[in-house]
């Protein structure tokens, strides 16, 4: 219940604000409760609907609250929900890759269908796209006859690449020459191409602490060394840490998320984007952009990439379908400029083209407008999806772990209480039947010990629940030992 | 006519062999006639029917005749058919690609569909299976529903994986374990990962002179080193060569065809399979063996990998089903049982996985019998197409041309007079609107300047002939000036 405070003031959207505010901190209003509707608010507070709706906005802002359509506004899980931001030591030098046999444990599980998938990050699975697509590649299959078995041209299908440009130029009015566009095997895929472009055997490469532990083992296999750059909750990739690894390497090129990146989920905010493409700019090293992600913001904002920020960096931009349709396409992209000719080589000489009928396919599901409408039907879910997993960890975990509070894509990245391992959970996590990811694979340098990665993205269902109650309670008891 | 001499003899069969080819070389049998039914020869030539038989097999193991199914034997195009031997100079030392830029204007007329496409090694075309493929494909789509959406596991999906290992027992008698294979992007990226596996940049890779293109600029992308190995008609890979260039360079790997090898279409015989496999064995040089036109001899024979020889060589196989099936699918594999977790790694670190719903659609048209048949369907198209090419070259081009004849494949391997270069007769066929490859492109070094590849595996037409016929009078006219 809410207790009304009858003063008026010069600011009565403050008033509104503060109101809030004060009932959540004292407990009456608790985690999950519905605000008045606009109305109610109004007639109690004495203040104008559009005022109240101001100040509800604004409380959402500051993630207090959180509007769910059609519904009204609720009050926010209240976690704990800063991951602690890096501190500031020197980062560790380049060296080998230190979780290889721990990645190897992870593989084995991700693939095993008996297992709770909390491991893999794949988002289409909350909600596939298999109707539409199907159809869609039934079609293809139907009106392209025995073309579609023969060579695409080695950077793509012209189709795909015109839809891809479009897509770039419809959602952020960004031009892109569909012959900058190179047409690869996952983004995996346009990863690896992306760093042979730029660097040669032996190079250091700066990433993300953490990062994506595929363009790890990556690195590692195209004899490259990693650096970590510190990424923070707020701004990503923290661009003061940056300037200080570049002084003391001589880095050749970042592969960094620069929406959604993956584990944090983090997306960096417009001026720290212009501040990390000045800072690269000035010093003439290419930035790898990693946007297989960009699409994923639970309200569908789609964050203008470096890549079309005309600051001068040498960017190369890697897209996907892996993580927005179907990872099972092996569809990918890059955009780049400057290095397309190389690129494209490079595609050549590692596997000629990609294939045929799934590129004429999204092609045909982007132009129907399929696509839209399947992001559009996939953001609500993997929104829900990530607040059912939060008010669980909330629940279930100890007191001081600390999560993430990503604004989109499928995975959550927990900070354990320090005497927990991740790896140990991972182990005992794998004997109970679940998967998850150990924090110690997301960093070349073998830091993240306690922490772990938990995939939101797949269909919610009462296995899901009991397996993050399982690994809460258990958390409790590894802390507790 | 045939003028029969009715003396007779002690051997029969040999009376009857030594009239055809008397006939033949006084050129009263041209290429291309029918030689007498077995009912007519014998009765003419008062022997059995079975004797005539014998006698004609005889003549086609000599290649002098050549059977055509349910019609006869047929005198053979008696073409200059011997590619010069390579002489017994020095191999050149290991050192940079020196044909990258006309790759490139060769890969920029290869996929234009308005140029008579005699450049693409795509046999599949000479009689797509589209029907078939796109029947399966439309079957997979409706029974696996969304789980073709999402990931195979790296190393492949198991349906597919086990029905090529079932497909090498059922041919080949070799038993293979479905783990030891991974399933790649193409036979393209199973060179990769081969690669990949068995050097660190800066190695010396062997390979065959001339060998496929793909093979140097994939060296070369990997910052390797290619040493040249020589290749002859009859056995293929030099192994003589072979010791003396492993005498002179540290070679770290070799990548050889053994079966048809592109462009030269030499199957390496079995003696000489062994030879090597014994040579490399004994050094402990791993052998990268590209299988991909294994299946493609004209006569169904399938030779066997050095891979199931069991000389104690570290063999990685590369297979696809590029060259046999859809090259759009962008599927291959590779078998090694001593090298499979590397490769397994690398595959996922350089693309996760491959496309799915082409895996489990090729594991339907394997098991259905519908590859076998698609096989049986497509060696004699393209049996046909090459000794109708084989024929158009030798009644229009210059007197002095030598051209392989293969017993398999795509392509036919063409020296030319001295003094025509390959690359000024590819650009002046491009501007005729053919596409052809110089020679050049298939060695580092270099070398084979007045060399072209012409590919027959297409759907035979017009075109196909006028285009020969153009390329015989052009290469008469440069030869003349």
């Amino acid at each position: 219940m809410l207790h009304l405070d009858k003063n008026s003031g010069d600011y009565l959207y403050r008033q509104v604000i503060d109101l809030v505010v004060e009932n959540i901190e004292s407990g009456t209003l608790e985690p999950g409760d519905r605000l008045p509707s606009l109305r109610r608010m109004s007639k109690h507070a004495g203040v104008s609907v559009p005022t109240v709706r101001q100040a509800y906005v604004e409380l959402e802002r500051q993630r207090k609250v959180e509007s769910r359509p059609k519904s009204g506004f609720y009050v926010r899980n209240q976690l704990r929900n800063d991951i602690v931001r890096p501190s500031p030591g020197v980062a560790p030098d380049p060296g080998p890759l230190q979780c290889r046999s721990l990645m190897e444990r992870v593989y084995e599980g991700i693939y095993n269908p008996e297992l709770v998938p909390l491991g893999v990050a794949n988002p289409t699975m909350a909600r596939p796209a298999a109707k539409s697509l199907n159809r869609a590649m039934k079609r293809t299959l139907s009106g392209a006859d025995e073309a579609v078995l023969s060579y695409a041209a080695s950077h793509g299908a012209l189709p795909l690449r015109r839809q891809i440009a479009w897509h770039y130029f419809d959602t952020l009015g960004a031009r892109v020459d569909p012959e900058s566009i190179c047409i690869t095997n996952g983004g995996q895929e346009g990863l690896l191409l992306a760093l042979k472009a730029v660097t040669r055997p032996g190079d250091i490469v700066a990433v993300e602490s953490p990062t994506y532990h595929g363009i790890l083992e990556l690195i590692d296999s195209l004899d490259l060394l990693a650096v970590d750059v510190s990424t923070c909750p707020e701004e990503g990739v923290m661009t003061g840490r940056l300037t200080e690894v570049l002084d003391r390497h001589e880095v050749k090129a970042c592969v960094f998320s620069t929406t959604l990146n993956n584990p944090l989920g983090v997306t960096m905010p417009d001026e720290d984007r212009r501040r990390l493409a000045d800072i690269l700019a000035d010093r003439g090293i290419p930035l790898i952009e990693d946007d297989v992600y960009g699409e994923l913001r639970f309200d569908g904002v789609r964050p203008v990439p470096v890549q079309f920020l005309d600051r001068g960096v040498d960017v190369i931009t890697v897209g996907s379908f892996s993580k927005t349709v179907a990872p099972g396409y092996r569809i990918g992209w890059v955009v780049s400029s400057s290095r397309h000719d190389e690129i494209h080589r490079l595609k050549r000489s590692f596997s000629i083209t990609s294939a045929f009928v799934q590129q004429l396919t999204l092609a045909d599901f982007m132009s129907s407008g399929d696509y839209t409408r399947h992001l559009n039907g996939l953001r609500p879910v993997l929104k829900r999806n990530c607040e059912r997993m939060s008010a669980l960890v909330a629940q279930h975990f100890p007191a001081e772990t600390r999560v993430s509070q990503p604004a989109g894509g499928s995975v959550l990245w927990l900070e354990l209480p320090k005497s927990v391992s991740g790896e140990c959970l991972f182990d005992d996590a794998l004997a109970a039947g679940i998967s998850i990811n150990p924090g110690r694979i997301y960093t070349p340098c073998g830091c993240y010990e306690n922490f772990i990665r938990l995939s939101f993205g797949h269909r919610w269902d009462q296995r899901t629940e009991d397996a993050v109650k399982w690994l809460g309670r258990h958390v409790s008891e590894l802390a507790a030992a």
